[in-house]
């Protein structure tokens, strides 16, 4: 069981500062994120896109700002259960909460924040008929770990940038990149189309356009690929294939935070936004994307006001009895729960003779 | 007469930030402070100094965030009032605002936005009778262009950072600079107190410690400066002073703003949280550290959020007709009024053969 004063479910840009804004109150905070990396959206659509709205940066790249945040609550010692999906939640008979995913791992906290933006983010999957059968037995929809594709030979689906990038990385690491997609068209950054041509040429991606996977077969895990063309519906099988990557984009999904109880309106949870952002259940707040009020923008800077607004409302819940004095930062310092002390020049009373 | 879409009070980060938020709605605005300078507290009291909770920033100095805000507006070109203070404001029929200054400039709009964040920043007077008598005659509280000062023999009272730093900045520029302080102890940071003491030691800057103004003498103008030594009660007078500056410091006063007919608490303004941070006038918003509402906390971060709001309501009250769809800054990109434009480089569609 991991213990924390706030569990925070999606590890986005508002549930990463929320790690920062509970910091500063000595609140410890865990997150849960169904993918492999923190960051959200942010990371996971558009890294390498400029954001042109977080005050205070003319220009930002999605994947530098969560990079930016990541080292800002680093003084926090965050904890993650990353790539696990928050699937029940349990009131406890002493106002606490039990978070399980959807792999068993347990979480307990007197507070739990929902920041789980458009949704637990879903891997689209091609129309396979037997594809679940091979889920965790060749079949993979994210890659965590490129290093488990050393020297395997491998077989990915799709025309977008991620299946561009993957593609042009592993040629460099498995035995033999297969990348398939239904046109011949590819939509993605300009460098990554041409690279995988470049790749293509010199034989080291194994480039198959027009075509779709159409089956999986194998006993025991996956073992072949079968692909058939769509001019000629002519099949075509690649042997001993280790693994089979579509790459068709994640879709976000609130999935089953949808039947917490909480009220849901337009796909999203209802908050408390004249005070606090919590929702209908007592000690469970929504920050984000995911909530929803009257007037609600679904922009990051507005994420960060509600984390901050929330730690307030959560401190007391958790310590019903003391009175927290907001200080400023630049006036207080930031002391990290790793002992580290961030804090401005003292000025010097200093006499001169 | 001064038109613009929305009338900003208080060129704070709040009242900054609200500038790109209206500019990506296309409405323009223009600022009015009673400072020299933008930027609110962070530019006036400390901009040296490094904050820690600016989200995406693990620190940034309050002068800096201010200079990246402004460039961050630029492609909007705010219209700026400085140096004057917001001290009436009138309804017109068609529920539009004439906001006038204490220098009488005069301010069309059909919004205004309060941003005044603990006030307007008045000087602290030190205590000589006929001092207001000398008021743009000699005597200044603040330096707004250190070129007036050029050649001229001037005097310079206060123990701080800002006395110290305009004391060593004018040593230069002036053709003699005197530094009177009460104690021989002063407060700042510790290479501008050493710097001091360098030039007064080098005869740059002429210390007078121990000591007070008590003094001013002149017929149509400041002509000198009578200084009186605590210990010995001796008094000195600095003949042929052409200017005065006693830099004690700037105190907050919500001053005029307090009698507009709005609904004050704790000497802030009350605004509607739980929609757009509109006051009990409508048309007239506030945002800030000037506004109260259930919850509210001071916070730099909680002002971009509040602009973020208000606008769109403000939007919606200039175009009651039009429905906005907010955009994505990333996927639309930034149009600025100057004719710029930034965006993401575009994905491509190629295709390989
Ligand atoms: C192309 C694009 C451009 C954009 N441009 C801008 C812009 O210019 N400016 C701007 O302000 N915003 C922009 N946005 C929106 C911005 O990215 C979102 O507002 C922001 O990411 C929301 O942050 P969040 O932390 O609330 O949620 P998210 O970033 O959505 O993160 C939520 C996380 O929660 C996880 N999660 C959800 N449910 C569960 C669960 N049950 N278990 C485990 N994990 C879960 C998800 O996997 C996800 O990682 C853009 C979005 C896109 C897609
Ligand atoms: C030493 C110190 C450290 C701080 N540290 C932090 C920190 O770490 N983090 C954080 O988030 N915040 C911090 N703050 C607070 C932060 O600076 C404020 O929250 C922020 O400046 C508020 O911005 P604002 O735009 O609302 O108002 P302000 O910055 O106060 O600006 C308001 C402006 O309005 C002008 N004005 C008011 N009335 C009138 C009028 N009638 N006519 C013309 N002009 C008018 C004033 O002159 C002023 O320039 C700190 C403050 C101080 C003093």
């Amino acid at each position: 069981m991991i213990k924390t004063d706030i569990l925070i479910i999606g590890a986005g840009p508002s549930g990463l500062f929320a790690v920062f804004e509970a910091g500063l109150l000595k609140l410890k905070c865990h997150l849960i994120d169904a993918l492999p990396q923190p960051g959200g959206q942010c990371s996971e659509i558009y890294p390498k896109k400029p954001i042109y709205d977080i005050p205070g940066f003319p220009e930002v790249l999605a994947g530098d700002l969560v990079t930016n945040l990541m080292e800002q609550i680093k003084p926090f010692e965050p904890g993650f259960t990353l790539g696990e999906r928050a699937q029940t939640i349990d009131k406890q008979e002493d106002g606490s909460f039990i978070v399980t995913t959807n792999k068993g791992t347990k979480h307990h906290a007197p507070v739990v924040v929902i920041a789980g933006g458009l949704g637990s983010f879903e891997p689209r999957k091609p129309p396979i008929a037997n594809i679940t059968d091979f889920e965790d037995k060749g079949v993979a929809y994210i890659i965590r770990e490129p290093e488990d594709y050393r020297d395997k030979k491998v077989v990915i689906a799709g025309g977008g940038d991620s299946a561009l990038d993957w593609a042009i990385y592993l040629a460099d690491v498995a035995s033999e990149v297969s990348l398939v997609h239904r046109r011949n068209d590819f939509r993605g950054a300009l460098d990554s189309v041409e690279k995988v041509e470049e790749l293509s040429k010199i034989g080291k991606i194994n480039l198959i356009t027009n075509a779709e996977v159409t089956d999986l077969k194998g006993e025991e895990g996956l073992e072949s690929v079968v692909i058939t063309h769509k001019d000629s519906a002519r099949e075509k099988e690649i042997k001993e294939t280790d693994y089979f990557i579509p790459l068709f984009g994640l879709s976000p999904k609130l999935g089953p935070i949808a039947d917490w109880g909480l009220q849901i309106e337009k796909n999203a949870i209802k908050v408390d936004n004249a005070y606090d952002y919590q929702t209908n259940i007592p000690g469970v707040y929504a920050i984000g994307d995911v909530n929803t009020y009257p007037g609600k923008l679904k922009l990051i800077l507005c994420g960060f006001h509600e984390a901050a607004i929330m730690c307030q409302s959560a401190y007391q819940r958790i310590f019903p009895d003391k009175k927290y004095v907001m200080k400023y930062t630049t006036v207080s310092g930031v002391s990290g729960f790793d002992g580290s002390k961030k804090e401005a020049k003292k000025e010097v009373v200093k006499s001169i003779n």
